[in-house]
């Protein structure tokens, strides 16, 4: 039978399941990724599981997140991840060497190859003919430990690309283009995958910011195929034995369609607060904007960079805009510095900040309040830039750099200079000595873990009762993020190796006394709607709430990696049989539920509330189920270490 | 009679008073500087006063000391400098320009004038033949109105210098040798005037280093003679028409002497946590550490950061060692880009962070908890690094460089190759474009002031009662800083501009009960050993503790710029008539005084306490008496007014 590319990559790696659209599916992990912000809990738990090296191909640790350093606590995360890479048999990329994603094209990608990553953008390295998944970090310890990935096969989405792009126009309004046509869950349950006579045009990293953000549609993932695109990538960082090339077979079909004509995207830009707020550029010309930001693992190539600075050589940013500069790996860094582009963009009076996730994340560079930032990031949620009232808008490098020298937002097509392209350096430097290889099993074992005071064990949960009465303390709204549910950010994110700490940031942008609420009722109830959890993978999002005593969710509908989150950490989500259902439950009003676990067996179990009696749906594969009543993957491993 | 410089500078400015070591003395301010962290306060006070258009030469507001923007509060500062900088025909240096001081040095400094800075390291300008001071926020203000300057007559301390440095050592060395010598209060009430042969070797910017960490020694100012140093210098970076020649008068003599033989001067380093704790490296060698810092006002130079480049070029910065790379102006930054340097730290592991003064003042860049941090900045302070068990270490950038390459502190000499002798460029990039000159003045008045919701006004203070009996809530030991009394870092700094919320801060290091006690019971006083207040210029060491009810201060001594903010904001600054009494006095005694106002007119006047009747001293000159009567500057300002 004919596959296509995102077929062909699950079939190789298949230990368990059909793939048959939504039929719970098992593969083998090739290689895997983990960030600092969501690392050092991964490390904490294959330090509970007792794991002594990785069993994968490839394991990396980044440090990209958070090098902010406004006290010990980050710097202290810094040496426990790099002592416990060391220990494990983990590449360890210093702090200063750029964001995972890019970080892991240059010097690991490998087409054909199974990634799961710690981070939601992950995917990213879809852009290699790699099948490339975001999860939860202990999904992602499970991996390093030899443990297959289980998912529901996803529905495998063509998208043919026609044509080519326009002058000024680039890879992120392409991926814009598929949030303005389909909003941020309309890639939910699948897989998205490019193909079509438009990539020609696309390199591999134009490709990498199509599937990175593919993240933003909700999408399992996005995958490309393996050739000369990639193949050109892979020579010139040095690395043209890895390649291999993967193509759909002839007549491979998929399950669901989409065609976009290249050379009729223009420029687009997502508006306040959501990446699915997609409109033309020229709707919003003219409004004023402070910041101007380029970077993030969502335009993370040289030539992101490349034609920014070859749009303001010899030119000067708006006195009153903050171009902020963010290179993503130390490698283009160093490449832009020596083509001179470093040169251009520091003097037209951008800020040059180090390698590194940065603003994105909300570590710095949060915009003034109440202005507008202009950013080439993926994600614009309330609040993530660090600022409470801000207004950030999602946008190309050449949107955000026209903006930037105008000091209003402007579409760049307007602007009274010629395109100047950029092409790829045919010899990007590439730095592997700040790569940090594994050390020889010997060595690795005389490692010792260096745990600063603010890194925690992880708290102990118990499994759920048979029999719950419990209060619903919070009601959410549809689309809330993970950055409103455990929010990163200066303040937040160094905490993230101590539960106990972090929790006392759950929800503070959605309900302020959610924490003291909690603690004062115990174990409780969240309702939410449609596409709760959407967002970052960060797995706090599911323990620290957890720690508070949140036991069930029940929300319209999930995102995918926060779903499993929950799963994860013993907290029980399900889902409205009949939505309307939504509008009968409010924070204050109890539920109660009888005879649980064996209620869990059926695919419909029922709550009783103060408006009688509601139908609720798990969905959990029966892997799940025995996590979930267990109390969490860390006490089912404990259960069948003692039951072997 | 035979003039020294520092009296020829005092001479050329003096509006009263009689150039007597101790006398009251005023003095006209040409120049005036103004950074961010102090800078937000100068600018309410402007407004507070009404003034319309600066009366100096030129006044030059700098944004380098809170670079990270974790949420609005500091972008917000950023843009109502830079409103109310355009309003009031200042010079504005936007963000990613650099540090203050160098960059001060590269576009405005002027032999012959001087210059007013509410930055306790203003005095860095000494190495151009001007005579800078550090001084409080509102000290700065009123110059800026066209107030002349006032302080008493410091002593001159002519240190001569002899020979030149060998390899290896460099200009920080020579200061380091001032603080072995003398310590943290050798310098008070004096300024250092270097003269001799052994001056033909120091460049301006070697200069910049030794006059800039005067501040340490808690000199008045440093000033150098104006010669063929600051005039190459000058030419560089194209204002060769600014230099005149100033130099001592032959047969000049000075108040206090002082030799340093340059030959004999080794590789030196200040250990934890006093600058004035220093030993040769040798000493301390072998240590390992955990990060290595170059950059701030006192090693900012082209050559500071080209050496350690040319030292790890094609080598490898240590795994275990982060090595922070601070650049401290645009313009230095983009010449060492252009001159391979940015490549060679780049490639060997350094993390390039933007241009500005950010771990200096605790604004990221935090070493980890309870490991060596080697740093090339001014200061050690305990916690000014943001991590409250920090072992911060001072030293040149070879000495920084050397252990960053080794992982453990190493004296430079001992590394296995050649000292790459560096020579400053004789075309350095001087980037002129993103420093924005003053406004015409009807342009100007159309400017309004962009204030964030965290920019409050100033409180207002009443004057000191004749009879008060007051509690005693801190007893403090010697030496304490500004940066105990009011921290800076990354929790604290976004506050600067909003008096109530930093006011939560003071103490926190040294008593973590301070502000509830001082909500609690109100009107207090603080006592203290010898050299209250050194470090930081920040007034906010002042206001907020005065807006927690602090009226009285009794120390054994005070540091220059601290006693004067006290008196600014009507606190009274007294020390004691025979230090033994310091030891009678405790945390939780009240004293009492009476008729307080009257026995201001004296020198010596008496409080009553537990232990019976012990003298005290003011020294106030008639001036400051007025002002602390009136209950500050502020409320003298007011009353002339209305007088007038």
């Amino acid at each position: 039978m004919a596959r296509n590319v995102a077929q062909k990559l699950i079939e190789a790696h298949l230990v368990e399941g059909e793939m048959k659209p939504g039929e719970p599916i098992a593969i083998t992990i090739d290689q895997t990724l983990t960030q600092d912000a969501t690392g050092t809990m991964v490390m904490l738990e294959l330090e509970a599981m007792g794991l002594e090296r990785v069993k994968t191909e490839l394991s990396a640790q980044y440090v990209d997140h958070n090098l902010i350093q406004g006290d010990n606590k980050n710097p202290d995360d810094h040496l426990f991840l790099q002592s416990s890479a060391a220990r494990l048999g983990v590449w360890f990329s210093r702090a200063g060497n750029g964001v995972s994603h890019p970080t892991h094209q240059q010097h690991f990608s490998k087409p054909g190859k199974t990634l799961l990553g710690s981070d939601s953008h992950t995917p990213a390295a879809g852009s290699m003919g790699m099948l490339a998944i975001g999860a939860g970090g202990i999904d992602v310890a499970m991996a390093m430990a030899g443990e297959p990935f289980h998912l529901k096969m996803p529905e495998i989405w063509g998208v043919k690309l026609t044509n080519k792009l326009k002058d000024w126009v680039s890879a992120k309004d392409v991926i814009l283009e598929m949030l303005r046509r389909h909003g941020v869950d309309g890639g939910t349950g699948r897989i998205i995958e490019y193909y079509g006579p438009g990539l020609e045009s696309l390199s591999a990293m134009d490709r990498h910011v199509i599937a990175n953000m593919g993240a933003e549609l909700g999408a399992t993932s996005s995958v490309f195929p393996s050739d000369e695109a990639v193949k050109r990538f892979l020579t010139a960082v040095g690395r043209a034995d890895d390649w291999q090339e993967l193509k759909a077979d002839e007549g491979a079909d998929y399950d669901v369609h989409e065609t976009i004509d290249l050379a009729n995207v223009e420029p687009l830009i997502a508006k306040p607060s959501s990446p699915g707020n997609v409109v033309p550029v020229r709707e919003v010309a003219g409004e004023p904007l402070s910041q101007a930001y380029i970077g993030s693992s969502a335009n993370p190539g040289y030539r992101d960079f490349a034609i920014a600075a070859a749009m303001v050589k010899g030119r000067q940013i708006h006195d009153w805009v903050s171009f902020d500069v963010n290179p993503t790996s130390r490698s283009i860094l160093e490449t832009l510095v020596r083509d001179g582009h470093v040169a251009s963009l520091l003097a037209a009076g951008a800020r040059l900040h180090q390698a590194g996730c940065n603003g994105c994340i909300g570590m710095g560079q949060a915009p003034a309040n109440d202005t507008n930032s202009l950013r080439t990031t993926p994600r614009n949620f309330p609040g993530r830039s660090g600022t409470r009232e801000d207004r950030v808008f999602l946008c190309s490098p050449e949107t955000a750099t026209a903006s930037a020298l105008r000091g209003e937002i402007t579409d760049p097509r307007d602007l009274d200079f010629d395109y100047p392209r950029i092409e790829e350096p045919d010899s990007p430097i590439i730095n592997t000595q700040n790569l940090f290889a594994p050390l020889k099993e010997e060595e690795a074992r005389k490692v010792k873990l260096i745990k600063g005071p603010n890194i925690e064990s992880l708290p102990e949960f118990e499994p759920l009762d048979d029999n719950l009465e419990l209060p619903i303390l919070v009601k959410a709204e549809d689309d809330v993020s993970t950055d409103e549910i455990m929010p990163a950010g200066s303040e937040v994110l160094p905490y993230r190796s101590n539960i106990p700490k972090i929790a006392d940031f759950v929800f503070r942008g959605v309900d302020e006394d959610y924490v003291k609420k909690a603690k004062d009722k115990g174990d409780h109830i969240v309702v939410a709607g449609d596409n709760y959890g959407q967002g970052s993978s960060r797995e706090h999002a599911a323990i620290a709430p957890r720690y508070l005593g949140l036991r069930i969710v029940i929300a319209k509908s999930f995102a995918r990696i926060h779903w499993q989150n929950l799963i994860n950490f013993g907290v029980l989500p399900l889902t409205f049989a009949s939505e309307d259902d939504y509008d009968k439950l409010e924070a204050g009003q109890s539920l109660s539920f009888e005879g649980l676990h064996d209620a869990l067996q059926q695919d419909t179990l029922k709550a009783k509330g103060e408006h009688g009696e509601i139908d609720l749906k798990h969905g959990l594969s029966p892997r799940q189920l025995e996590v979930l009543l267990a109390g969490g993957l860390i006490n089912w491993m404990r259960n069948n270490k003692e039951a072997a």
